[in-house]
């Protein structure tokens, strides 16, 4: 048994977190495993979406605080483990949006703190009806700091602040009218649902899709002008692949496309 | 005929794309007549709000596919051309947003990858119910690079990232729940519906307007003490003109304004 | 009687707006008050959440329409009394935002122009289901250039666009689904579900709020992984006080913390 399990079919990796005793805390190993992951995933060209679920009760409650609180034995009370903690847990979350295949959170029972920071640190998300959403760490005294960086960019301001001070939980349906996530379904439906949105994906033009999500994100923090200049460069470049010409050749001639390289 | 028709009314602007065959798409012509339109718009003091709408079963459905492949016959595979391209079409979408009236798109039946891109660019948008988006271009693998631009900064990202990858459809609620569109309306009140408010916005003072719309999208891209500095200049220098006193005057004396320059 | 009445209880200051006969506007002498409330508020640590309401019929008209024209009467047409007028008004914005502890601002009958403005400066806002807001200047040729400020980094760019040019009204309902208010309730209930939400932020950790305030909307405004590198100071430093540590091992024995500072 290993603490993230992967399993591929149909060019969709599925990762399942395997610590369901801890809510699959987001641990030195847990941390260490996804960042294994997210590094062997970057260059397989075979893969062409990624589902993200946790096992048992919850998708992720945050943090494994046991083991940070262990981190504070050391002569400096813990300042350089922390730091390493959180440059290693950036890694993941940047490394996530930085894959060149869409991520999908498969989320239910609990996201809260670093776990709810997951969710809105993956493309999409979907997420059974019951699911709870938080960044409760204000309850303990430690401010979601770090998740709020993500979850500021998810949804509007006044509700991230909400969540972030008064510790309170989101449902599921809250959380997909606000943008934390793509919809809410039926607990049972939940896995059927979140492999058909990556089935979606994985049918569409891989080169395409690794152009675009990386354009994505980069254009959306640039103004206006610039991202427009640097969108028309890569709309050129995606037209002038091979699988591309293709494509526009077989919607012209009314026929599914027979790309070669996907 | 011609392929983008205009009609002026009470200081209104109705420019209506004409090509129903080719459901509106944005052909070299097209783009030239809205550039042209967006030229003339922008000195025309006599027009105080600009509608744009299409002919036909679609609002528009993004690019002209045909034409675009016809590119391709030059010696450099169409590269050139296809630079030449997006900068019109850029050109365009800034147009939009650049003039000093307000544009609200009427939108019925689709509006697709560019076209979505138009609904996404204009600074007001109202929809027949059943219309339906997207920016499906990944489904022949031509990710909507530039569309993302406009629609990014309309709607949350997990939806914007949702529509690029799934090339799925959204519905004329969800757009409205979500942002790119002001609301929907039952398809035979959109005409209507749309003349309102262009009317509404045309019965301001035009010069107010005006000054709000550049600082609107200036103070957009700033960061909040820069943003803050910037309108303060702005509300001043409106404060100065005349037609404004007089506004003022008219509010305390519980009277309508009589304006001399609008 | 004084324009800004303040009233402390349980940790809690309630600000109340005091000039009902000109609906609260913001008037010299009350951007004075609440600047002075925010420099007392900014260094006084038994004070952990802030309420601001308004008495009478509305929470708050936007600025002295009157006191503004009767500026026009000097030599330069009042121009360096509206700019110093705007400064005055941006410090009060910018203060509330500043402030060390969240405020929440308990909205009914009226928020027009500058007053909803104040409401899209607080970090939360709670108003009564009847209210009504609007950026309604442009009404008097006056476009809300400075309260577009606050609006569009709260709500959807298309939807504030039409606010700023209709110069209509929003019912409270849409403003919680759009993100200017955090929650619509029963005009009976406002009081009470305004203070039960600032008791929950009172009974926090002080100092992690104060910290995650600040650094809230530092990170809002920066590129991603700055943002990331900026909070993961934030979140070490916040773990390394002594009632944080309090707060995490009172977690993991699974009873209250007992907060010394707090």
């Amino acid at each position: 048994m290993t603490i993230l399990e992967r399993r591929d079919a149909n060019a969709i990796a599925q990762l399942r977190m395997n610590a369901p005793e801890r809510l699959n805390a987001l641990s030195d190993e847990m941390l260490a495993a996804l960042q294994e992951q997210i590094d062997a995933l970057k260059n397989d060209s075979t893969i062409k979406a990624v589902v993200l679920s946790g096992e048992g009760k919850a998708f992720c409650a945050g943090h494994d605080i046991r083991q940070m609180n262990a981190g504070r034995a050391a002569e400096d009370g813990g300042k350089a483990y922390f730091e390493g903690l959180f440059a290693r847990c950036t890694s993941v979350m940047l490394g996530l949006q930085r894959l060149p295949q869409p991520v999908i959170a498969q989320v239910h029972g609990i996201a809260t703190a670093a776990g709810c920071q997951l969710v809105a640190s993956c493309d999409l998300a979907v997420a059974a009806q019951g699911t709870r959403f938080g960044v409760n760490g204000v309850n303990i005294g430690l401010f979601c700091s770090t998740p709020m960086v993500a979850l500021s960019r998810n949804i509007p301001r006044k509700h991230a602040f909400e969540l972030l001070t008064t510790g309170e939980f989101m449902s599921a349906v809250r959380a997909a009218e606000l943008g934390l996530i793509n919809r809410a379904v039926p607990e049972e439906d939940l896995e059927a649902e979140t492999l058909k949105m990556a089935e979606t994906i994985a049918s569409k033009l891989g080169s395409a899709v690794k152009i675009g999500k990386e354009a994505y994100y980069r254009q959306i923090e640039m103004p206006l002008d610039e991202a427009y200049a640097y969108t028309s460069g890569v709309i050129v470049e995606n037209l002038m692949h091979q699988d591309t010409i293709e494509g526009l050749n077989a919607f012209i001639e009314k026929r599914p496309p027979n790309w070669e390289d996907n």
